[in-house]
Parts: C-alpha cells; structure tokens; sequence
C-alpha cells in the first residue's frame, strides 16, 4: 500500500499585470516600495532584498521572505510587469500581495496562475 | 479587427526536485555553487545573488540575470527543492539549467512545468 501523499509544501503564483502604470515600472524605488510594502500588508517577512536598475529601462527586483520569495521583472515599455509570490506559509494570501500590487503599479488587467509545489 | 497577439516575453519553469542530495541541500556554499554554475553552462550571465542559510536547515537562494531569474529553497528534511527560472532570452534553454541542477543537487527525479509570461 502506498504511504499517504504528504501536503504540498508550498504554493507559487505567477502574476502578469497588464497596462502598468508605465513611469512607476520605470523607476526602481517605487518598484522596490511596492513588493516591500506587499509583504507587509500580507503579513510576510523580509529576510533580504534586492532591487536592480536596467539600461535603457526595467526593474528586476527580488524579496527573499521568511515564507520563501517575491520577484518582479518590470517592461516600461509594455507597460507589463511579471511577478510571482511562491510561500511556504498557509498564513500569507496570494491575494493580498496580488491587491497590493495591483494598486502600486496601477495595473489594468492580471492574468494569475497558482503551482502546488513539492 | 484585434491587433496580432504579441510573442511572450518570457518563459518560466518551475522545477522541483525531490530525492536529492540531503547533505548538498543543507548547504549553503554547495547550493549557490549548484546555481551559479547551471547559469553559467547555460550562457546565462549573473548580474547579482543572495543567498539565505535558514536555521534549523534549508537554504534559500537567487540569482538574478540579465535574462530574468533563478531561485531555489531547499528543504534537507524532505530531500527537497524548489526551483524556478524565469527567462526573457530565447538563447538560455532551460533544459541545461535542469540538467546541470540535477548532477549538482544529486536528484533522483524531478517534476517540472512550464510558463509564457506577458
């Protein structure tokens, strides 16, 4: 007989956020202000971090949490953002960072799919 | 009449890796290597890493690259880790990160899926 199948230790999300606010994708501090205050409105914590500007345009930034990572790559010039949240916690909504988000890059559209992992 | 669609972005796997290594998972300095070469083999170029020794065990660790990303977590406790790799450049093949990855972390198997982003 099979052992029972162990829970997933995690989940991952991948967000794609559409029709951005296209000067806040641009700039780096207001990219790195958006996933930080994220984590804390879902209540995450922040373990590291690290934001990093690209020539001619573009942010990737990384937030490695208590509860695994948040990252951002961000195209000004498609005014798209590419996210995802993977969290090992069941206490940390993927919502919450989701709306947060949402709401600090002026987001149009979101397409979102959520990954069992392990 | 709709607009053509635009090509993706990028593409985003995520791997993970179950029956690895134990002693390998536990350790930072073996992890970042495992990842820093995957990069490197597949043409991949690092732009910065971090990388997070979590008490009682378990690493995590990124790497950012002109192409996007690579992650992992590692959980020693289940012979475990999770990895993904987000990539905007056509010329980085993620099956060579896979592979690489694999031989370095000693996977016996590995699930694995895979993403258009934008």
């Amino acid at each position: 007989m099979d052992a029972p199948a162990m829970p997933p230790l995690g989940f991952h999300s991948l967000f794609d956020f559409h029709a951005c606010d296209v000067a806040r994708l641009a700039d780096r501090e207001v990219v790195r202000a958006a996933l930080l205050d994220a984590v804390r409105e879902a209540g995450g914590t922040v373990v590291a971090e690290m934001f990093h500007q690209f020539e001619p345009h573009g942010v990737s930034g990384v937030v490695v949490i208590a509860e695994s990572h948040l990252t951002v790559h961000t195209w000004p010039e498609r005014a798209f953002a590419a996210v995802d949240l993977f969290t090992c916690s069941p206490t940390l909504e993927h919502g919450r960072v989701e709306a947060s988000l949402v709401r600090a890059l002026g987001a149009g559209r979101v397409e979102r799919s959520r990954h069992e992992r392990g």
